[in-house]
């Protein structure tokens, strides 16, 4: 079966997703991107974060509504659990970019999925950010993460999820430096 | 003021703070922490993480509820826009960590909060994950964070800021590598 007949594959568009291959060669201004997040203290660890404009495709764009997220601590940490922890979104967000990238990367070779499970497991010795070592660091020690796929051939499938990690922001961003800066307004 | 003549400052129980801290400094057992996100495939580039579960202080712990977070991508990234991108996620990841340690360091040195915004924005150009450019990573180029911060002394806002920086979680796994392992059962 081409990709002519069934342009839909996983629930991904591919007639589109190529097009937007071909605009992109085209024109590469398109590729640049702009995401952002804005977020309100609320009282202790709990704050709140909203998501909606962004920038990209040569103009400032909206998603469809604005999402809004809590982040607190846990009771053990002296927090009121109001919200996942924030290292905790950084879990689910390994996770979401590996799952899109696979379902797309598949769809782009034709590959048929049925099922995609993962979890994300992340170890963090909190000697760091309590600032009670030296020796430890702030953020996870390390990440494991483990994918439970289904539909075509196995092999086909380990090269998909392969290559969704090969091709990864969020992959990128957690296992190599990302430049931050940070300014402050205390007037 | 004395600490023990407020132990709640900006919401942070901070009598609770010090006695965790004490405690850590007795067992560093209970400073090995694990997080967990599980996600299931929607369809397409949407799918869903469920945060509950974590250990924590040498046992199994759960949230107060599990959560559920919706990513996908938007329609010009081929998606339906069920939720944020998966980077839009790191971005609200790294406010939130900056300022719930923000929020305790403030209550910790006897510095009063009266307002904590923030905005995130993450520069990304997506030749790197199209995979038509080897000269383009596939995360974020660089990651600004504007904070304004209203309270006691500016100078001192300030130092809490940057203290809060050095000792965020987020902030050490973007800007350092954390080394992740992805497993694949495609049986």
């Amino acid at each position: 079966m081409t990709t002519t007949e069934n342009p839909v594959r996983n629930g991904v568009d591919t007639a589109t997703l190529f097009a937007t291959l071909d605009a992109v060669k085209g024109n590469p201004e398109i590729a640049k991107f702009q995401f952002r997040a804005s977020n309100r203290w609320v009282s202790g660890t709990h704050n709140q974060s909203t998501v909606h404009g962004f920038y990209g495709a040569t103009q400032e764009m909206t998603h469809e509504q604005p999402w809004t997220f809590d982040a607190d601590h846990p009771a053990v940490l002296v927090g009121k659990d109001n919200g996942p922890t924030p290292v905790e979104y950084v879990l689910h967000a390994l996770a979401a970019c590996l799952t899109a990238g696979l379902a797309n990367i598949a769809a782009a070779r034709g590959v048929n999925l049925t099922e995609v499970e993962s979890t994300v497991e992340g170890d963090i010795d909190l000697l760091g950010i309590f600032g009670l070592s030296d020796e430890v660091r702030n953020g996870f020690e390390q990440i494991k993460v483990s994918f439970k796929v289904k539909g075509d051939d196995p092999e086909k499938l380990r090269q998909v999820v392969d290559q969704s990690r090969q091709r990864s922001a969020v992959f990128d961003i957690i296992t190599n430096r990302v430049p931050v800066t940070v300014e402050v307004d205390a007037g």
